[in-house]
């Protein structure tokens, strides 16, 4: 079973580096879900830890999608994705929802809202 | 054409996370590659930037591989990969060759020896 | 000359804590447009830093614009304002626009831009 | 109520930027205020955000402190101004008091250590 | 009660700056082991600022000890010394297993790590 | 040739740590006097790098002197040292200073403010 493939990565893109991706910020949100998953079985000490990695993980998540959003998207993936500016604006704010509640749940709807963005992402690389 | 594909990370993992990836490193080596191969084409202005990018993404790098050297792998993945250690080591110098090298090559090879580690990375992932 | 008159901060917040302020994305910015003005007449060595302290600047405006458009904003105020996403991906990417040109019409611009916003901003607090 | 307000940032500065507001460190002084009369109503989880924020929020505004101190004000000020350094002493130990004591009114006394900071700060801008 | 001296730095070091050291591993892990021993008679608030802080020095000390294997030894020196690599992974190790356990004995532990990597290092600086 | 002897730490400290150290300040500004002397004979890429990596250790320096000056120093220290905040003020200028100028003298002055402050720093540790 292979988890995971990395292909390449062509240079369509700005200065001065051009390379986005959206696995970034996924990364991340996955290991929001993740402690949220074993909290119930962790002890108080790690309980108080998983609190505070995923108040730091949530905001990476959220850096790494405003980054794609400011410095990859333009105009022109905007007129075609009309949408855009709302999945990230909601993106982000599911991330902030997974500071307030220690539930799976809410991170799992974080992790499909990112897999929008990215499906969104990947199209714009195909033109 | 697919450039990248995100399978799922299945939670083979210790406390309070257990989400490792190496394309963490990967992305970042990728944009130090990009930022080279664009270099003689920049503005002085930008050429200028491109050095200062470089210096972070390069320590992004080690970074994320220093992570995963002491966090993810464990003695029993040592026996197998007795060349593990080695491998991180020139790897994270191989980063800070880039600091010191305006050169393609530098960084290519730097994700050629990220990629070795990543072989090795899902290898584990498979028991 | 008055630069600039920042309004009074009411208190009226969420959880955890509510406080948010354009002037931290405009302090940031107005730093960006006095490096531009005196560019010209700096040595080669703070040049150089200029364009370091620049790079740092901008993407410290990115952020508490990026913020308070996550955290602050609510749907009800994009109702009101349905251009408030526009505003601020523009804004964001004239930050970005700021790393590329040592120009200060271009500073000037996203200092008008971060205005716009804090006037919206000050008006949702009326309410 | 009005709670601060922040007079205009005259452009008279130093190499490489000028640029310097008291406001930086008085919002950051605001959030642990705001979040500290908030503690009582948070749910546990929130709570212990509370913490974890107003440790970081504190950091910030010593860390804004300090750089005004060091960076913006000079020997002819210190010589109108001659307790200015017990000031920012005692202002940065105060938000150090701000981490041990989940207390509104240690808060409130940071807030006005900060503002006659602001007061000798806006003083040294009209000469 | 002499708890560590540090040998002289001598300035034999390569580009860019060359200077590294391993007290700056040691007295974050100082500090780690200083709030396990004051644990116990610390008020719920501070006992979860400590959680909080042991978590950053932790890290403090995985960043410097990563730095000192990477940037600072040698092939030559790992010849001499081949369990070298094996003795960072082991610390760095260490330091994250600070983070599961508010234990005195794991942060003495790790004390002890450093000590022996910095014994080697001093021995590195005496050729 | 001896640079430098740090003397032992003793445990007298207050919550949550207590452990200072002015060497974590010294070992910064002794890596900015390195790349001080070494720049004349870096080439221009490196040479580039030294200005970005002095500006970064600087603020190092910088970071742990305030720290060291705010956290540590009780009022019982300002009456047997009355000029104490004039030296720390003086020292952090100094560590600005460093940024403007690539010039070892610069960097050795700053080495030698941080080594009266460190002797203060260790007659307190005797009482």
């Amino acid at each position: 079973m292979k988890l995971f493939s990395i292909k390449p990565v062509y240079a369509h893109c700005d200065l001065p580096c051009g390379v986005y991706d959206p696995a970034q910020a996924r990364i991340e949100a996955e290991s929001v879900l993740a402690m949220m998953q074993k909290y119930d079985g962790l002890d108080e000490h790690n309980k108080l830890r998983a609190v505070l990695l995923i108040e730091q993980r949530t905001e990476l998540v959220k850096q790494h999608l405003w980054v794609l959003w400011t410095d990859y998207f333009k105009p022109e993936h905007l007129e075609k994705h009309p949408d855009l500016h709302e999945k990230f604006w909601l993106a982000t704010k599911q991330a902030g929802e997974c500071k307030h509640h220690m539930d799976a749940g809410v991170a799992q709807k974080l992790l499909d809202m990112i897999d929008e963005i990215a499906k969104i992402f990947w199209e714009t690389k195909k033109n």
